[in-house]
C-alpha cells in the first residue's frame, strides 16, 4: 500500500502461479465437457451431482463420467473435469442436475499460472507503481519491495525583498511565494523538498546555500523568489564557482524567460541539475510546470475576445473556463506577470505559438491545471458584495472579474449566468439603457444594491463636509481613479455640475486602479483627498463624504433563473446583511430583455 | 506547503494588499510620465538621475519635473513617480538619463491592491488547495489554514478462500488482491484508509466488520475481496440489519455487475457510504476508477482487430496503447475477468456503449489510467527469453502477447517495433514461409534462440526415454497443450510420424493453456506426462525428454533497425546467456521482406 506512485528499484518475478490452481470462473456445475455435448434447451441432459465444491476449499473428489460437482465462483476444479456450466443453463434436482446447454472443454476455467505463471517477470525495475501494478504484487504475495528513494529537491530563496508568510510585514517587503507554490507542487508529485531559507541578492549568500543544500545530496536544487535583474547573472556565476555548466539560459517562452538550467558537481561527483527560475511567481510555476510536465488534460473552448500575444516566444497564456449554452468560453485570467492571482483565478493556459501574433474569437485548446469545478458562473464588474453572497449562501461560483460592459457582453452570448453591472447612462439612469444600446436578449435585470461613492478623507484633515472639501478643493493633494471607471465618471460629473476645472485639482491625473490603492495612498500620506466606496474608506478608518449613489444590479441569462444556485443567489441577495444599501426592490426583476 | 491537495474548510480573506505597495514591474528609471510625452527614438529627453532603489528598499525620495529615479523590478515606486521606462529603452550618462520612449501614467507600475485587495475573499470553504492556491496563501502571508480532514475509508475483505499477501499460500486459497488495489487507489487520491481484516463469507462476521469500521467514524465502508456468489446478499442483509438502505443493486457495466451501494446510520447518525463491490480484481478497481473518478486525459487510436462486446452493458475494455509509424493502435488486453494482470498490463480502457456489439477495424478513444511511458513495442508471442533480454539490456519494452500470428500482423501494419514468432511451416522450415504466405513487407527476420520442446514426466515414473514413453503410450495419463498452441502441432505431428493413432491417448482432450498449466498438473499428480518446453520443466524439476526443436526468432520493422532501444536489444540477445540454445547466427538477420 505505501508503494503506489513510488519506482521500482527491483525487476520482481513471481515465486508462484496466479492462479495458483485451476478455478471455476463461474457459479455452476464442474463437468466432463464431453458428457454435454448433446444438452440443449429442449433436451437437456443429466447429470449426477457427486460433491459440492466453495471457493477456500479443499476439494477431494474424482469426477467421473455421467457426474458433476456443484461448485461456486473461485473453487477449485475437481479432478476429472474441464469444464464449468454457468448455473443458469441448469436445473437442479436432487441429487442430479440437468444441463441445458453443452460447454466446450476449458469453458469457465480460469487455468493454473493462465494470469501469471511462475518464474515470469511481473514488474520491471523502473516502474511507476499504479494501484494496478499493487495488486500484481499482492496476487504473487510480495508485501514488501525495493523501491527508489523519492526525488529530492532543494528549494532555495533569494531577493532582499522577502520576508517569510507568518512574520509580519514590514517596510517594502512582499510575502515569498514561490517557495510555497514550488513546495506544494513537488509535494504533489510525490518528491520531497526541503527549504534552506530566503537568501540575499548576493553571490557568497547564494554559494554558500547551495553548497549546503549539494552536500545534503538532494538531485535538484531549484533558486527562485525575488525579481531582482542580477539574479540571474549572480545564479550563473555561482554554477561557474562550482565547477558546473550552464546548459540552458534564457527560455523562448512567456512567462519565464529569465530561466537557467545548468548541472554542478554533487557530493559524489555525480552532476545535480540546478535550476534559477523566474521571480515572478506566475512565471515561476508556468515554468517549472513547463520543465517537469504539470498538465492533465486538456479540452476545448472557445476564446471570444481580442488578444495581442508576445511575437517570437511561445506564450502560456492563463485562463478561466465557463460552461455555457454552446459549449466552453475561455477567458483570459490578464492581471499581469506580477501578480500571483492570475493563476490562482485560471484553470489552465492556452499554449500560443511563437509565430501567433493575435488570438482573436477563435477555437483554443485549454491545458486543464486540475479537474475544474463549474458552479455560477459570475462574469462581470467585480464587488465585494458577490463574495459575501456566494459565502452566506453556500453557493459554489466562480467569478470573472471582466468589468461591466465584460459581464453585460458574456450575458449576451450566452457564456455567463449572472454579470454584476454598474453603467451610469446619460441620462443618470444605471444600467438599463445600456441594455437597450448593446441589444442585450434573453436576460433580466436583477435589482441588486445600491454603493456610495464619495471622498475618502484622513481623519486628522480638518475636511469634514462637502463644503470643507469645494472650499478646500486647490490646496489638498488628490489621488483620482483610472480614466473608464464608473467611480471616474462620477467624479468627473461631479466636478463639472460645480463648474469646476479639472486643471486646478491637484493629482487629476495621479490615477490608482483599484479603491484600495486610492485609500491606501490616503491612509499612508502620499495623498489628501481620494475617490471610491464607502466599504473601502471604512476599512481603512477613512472620513467618508459621499458624493452619489449608484446601482450595482445583477444581469441573468433568462434560462437560467430557475437554476437552483441562481435561486439561491437571488434569495441570499435578499437575505443577507451587505456592507450597501439595499433598496425595497433588491433582488426583484426590473427588467427584461 | 502541507495544505495542497486539501480541501478548505474556512473562507480565507486578505488581511493586507497585494502588493502591499506600487511596485516597479520592470527594471528601469521611475519617473514623471508628463516628462516623457515628447521622447523619441531621435529625440530622446534628458532627466537628472536623483537616486536608486532595490527591491526591499525602503525609499525616501519626492520625484521632482525633470528627474527620475534608478528603479529595479519589485523596488517601490518614488513618491512623484506614475510611470516607469524600461531599461532598455534609457541610456544612462553620469547623474542624467536619456529616455527615447516616452511612457503613459501608470505604464510598468503594479499597483498596491491591484493583485489582491486587502478584505477581498481570497479562497472560498470548500476549494481543493492546489499549488497555485498555496501560492495565494503565500502572498497574503497566511501561514496556516483550517481543513477539512481526509476523507477516511474502511476495507473490508470477506472471502473464505483469501489470504494476506506475505503469508505463504497453503491449500487452494488465493492471495487477497482487491484491499491492496483499493488502498493504493484511496492512497493516490490523498485520502485516508484503515483495514478491517479478512473477514468470512458469513453475515455475522461481516456485521461485526462493518460495526467496527462505524464506531471508527469511517466516511465511506467497502466490502470487496472474495468471487462468493452469495456475498452480494450477505451485503445487503447486512446493510439492512443496521438500519440502512440499499441504493443500487446491479450496475449495467462490464466488468462490474454485481455491485451494491447503499448507506448505513454512522455512530453520529449521519448515513454512511457503504459499497459492495466485485470480488474480481480487475472488476473490483474497474467499479471503484468509475465510481469515484479514476481516469485523467484521453487520447484516440486505433483498435486493429475485432471484439465482440456485451450487449446490454457498458463494456470497460483494458487495452494497451503502441505508438507506431501513424499514430496509436489500440490492442485490447484479453486475460480474463479472474486475471488482475488484465489491468496491470493496460494503459488505459476503451468505454463500449451499450448498445454497440462489436469493436472492429475502427478508431476508438482510450481513457488513459495515467502516462504511458512508451517504449519498445514488442507484440508477438509471449517467451520468458525476452523478459530475460529487456532486463538485461535494461531496455524499457512494452510486451504484448498476441500470439506469434498476431505479432506478424502488428508488425505488417507498422505497429509493433519487434514481434517474437514461432511458427513452423508445412515443409518443417520455422517462421520464413509464413512472412511469405501473409506477404509482409519491410521487415526483417532476426535470429532468436531455439526453444526445446518434449515430454514432461513426474521423476517417480519409470519414463526416462522417448522409448519408455512410445511403449507405455496408452498407460498413462496425459495433459494437452490447447489447440492452436505451436506445443498442440509439434506434439500431432510427432503422433501422425509414428503412426499412433490420437484416440488412443488418455487425456488428449485434456488440454491447458500454458506451459506452466501443463507442468504443474504433472508434478501435482493429476496427470503423468505432459508436453511443454524446458524451461517450464526444469522449473517444477520434471523429467524432461525432448521431442524436437522450434526457432524463436524476432521479426523488427526495418525502419525502426537503427533505434537504439532495437540495436541493444538484438546485442543483448548475442550477448546475454538464456536458458534457450542460441545457434550460431543467433542476432543476425536471416531473412528481409
Amino acid at each position: 500500500m505505501e508503494a503506489v506512485n513510488r519506482v521500482l528499484a527491483e525487476d520482481v518475478v513471481a515465486e508462484i502461479d496466479v492462479p495458483p490452481f485451476d478455478r471455476a470462473l463461474m457459479d455452476g456445475y464442474a463437468v466432463r465437457s464431453e458428457d454435454t455435448y448433446l444438452a440443449q434447451e429442449d433436451n437437456p441432459v443429466t447429470l449426477k451431482v457427486v460433491g459440492s465444491i466453495r471457493a477456500g476449499d479443499t476439494p477431494d473428489i474424482q469426477v467421473k463420467r455421467g457426474e458433476a460437482v456443484e461448485i461456486a465462483t473461485g473453487a477449485p476444479i475437481p479432478r476429472g473435469c474441464d469444464a464449468v456450466v454457468m448455473v443458469e443453463y441448469t436445473e437442479r434436482e436432487g441429487d442430479t442436475v440437468k444441463v441445458y446447454r453443452g460447454v466446450a472443454p476449458h469453458e469457465n476455467i480460469q487455468y493454473c499460472g493462465s494470469d501469471i505463471m511462475a518464474g515470469e517477470l511481473v514488474l520491471r525495475r523502473g516502474t511507476l507503481l499504479s494501484p494496478r501494478d499493487i495488486g500484481a504484487l499482492a496476487a504473487i504475495g510480495r508485501r514488501r519491495v525495493k523501491v527508489k528513494r523519492r526525488l529530492r529537491v532543494a528549494l532555495i530563496s533569494t531577493g532582499d525583498e522577502l520576508i517569510d508568510p507568518g512574520k509580519p510585514l514590514e517596510g517594502y517587503k512582499i510575502y515569498d511565494v514561490n517557495t510555497y507554490t514550488l513546495a506544494a507542487s513537488i509535494r504533489e508529485r510525490g518528491w520531497d523538498f526541503k527549504f534552506y531559507g530566503i537568501v540575499r541578492d548576493r553571490e557568497e549568500d547564494i554559494l554558500r546555500a547551495v553548497k549546503r543544500a549539494l552536500k545534503d545530496n538532494n538531485d535538484i536544487v531549484i533558486l527562485s523568489g525575488g525579481t531582482s535583474a542580477g539574479r540571474g547573472d549572480l545564479t550563473a556565476q555561482v554554477i561557474e564557482r562550482l565547477g558546473g555548466k550552464i546548459h540552458i539560459h534564457g527560455l523562448k517562452i512567456k512567462p519565464g524567460k529569465p530561466t537557467i538550467i545548468g548541472s554542478v558537481p554533487g557530493e559524489d561527483n555525480t552532476p545535480k541539475l540546478i535550476l534559477g527560475l523566474p521571480g515572478y511567481p506566475t512565471s515561476c510555476l508556468t515554468v517549472f510546470n513547463v520543465l517537469f510536465g504539470g498538465e492533465g488534460r486538456s479540452i476545448r473552448g472557445h476564446f471570444p475576445l481580442r488578444y495581442l500575444s508576445a511575437k517570437g516566444r511561445v506564450e502560456y497564456l492563463p485562463v478561466s473556463v465557463v460552461r455555457g449554452s454552446e459549449g466552453y468560453t475561455v477567458y483570459p485570467v490578464l492581471k499581469g506577470s506580477g501578480a500571483i492571482t492570475s493563476l490562482t483565478y485560471s484553470d489552465g493556459y492556452v499554449v500560443i505559438g511563437e509565430e501567433k501574433e493575435i488570438l482573436e474569437d477563435e477555437p483554443v485548446e485549454v491545458h486543464l491545471f486540475g479537474d475544474i469545478k463549474f458552479g455560477l458562473s459570475i462574469v462581470g464588474s467585480h464587488c465585494i458584495g458577490v463574495d459575501i453572497i456566494l459565502r452566506e449562501g453556500n453557493i459554489h461560483g466562480k467569478v470573472i472579474n471582466v468589468g461591466s460592459i465584460g459581464g453585460l457582453l458574456s450575458i449576451k452570448r450566452g457564456e455567463g449566468d449572472i454579470a454584476g453591472i454598474h453603467l451610469l447612462g446619460e441620462d443618470g439612469q444605471y444600467n438599463i439603457p445600456f441594455l437597450e444600446r448593446y441589444r442585450v436578449k434573453d436576460a433580466v435585470l436583477v435589482r441588486g444594491y445600491i454603493r456610495r461613492q464619495g471622498f475618502m478623507v484622513r481623519r486628522d484633515l480638518p475636511l469634514k463636509t462637502l463644503e470643507d472639501i469645494l472650499k478646500n478643493i486647490e490646496k489638498y493633494r488628490f489621488i483620482n481613479r483610472n480614466r473608464g471607471s464608473g467611480t471616474r465618471i462620477l467624479f468627473d460629473r461631479f466636478l463639472e455640475e460645480r463648474g469646476i476645472d479639472r486643471g486646478r485639482i491637484r493629482g487629476y491625473n495621479l490615477e490608482a486602479k483599484t479603491h484600495s490603492a486610492v485609500a491606501r495612498a490616503v491612509a499612508t500620506g502620499r495623498a489628501d483627498i481620494g475617490v471610491g466606496i464607502e466599504t473601502v474608506a471604512r476599512r481603512y478608518n477613512l472620513r467618508f463624504i459621499p458624493i452619489g449613489e449608484e446601482y450595482y444590479d445583477f444581469l441573468i441569462r433568462s434560462e437560467r433563473l430557475e437554476d437552483e444556485d441562481v435561486r439561491r443567489f437571488i434569495e441570499t441577495l435578499k437575505r443577507v446583511d451587505l456592507p450597501f444599501k439595499k433598496p425595497p426592490n433588491c433582488g426583484e426583476i426590473i427588467y427584461r430583455c
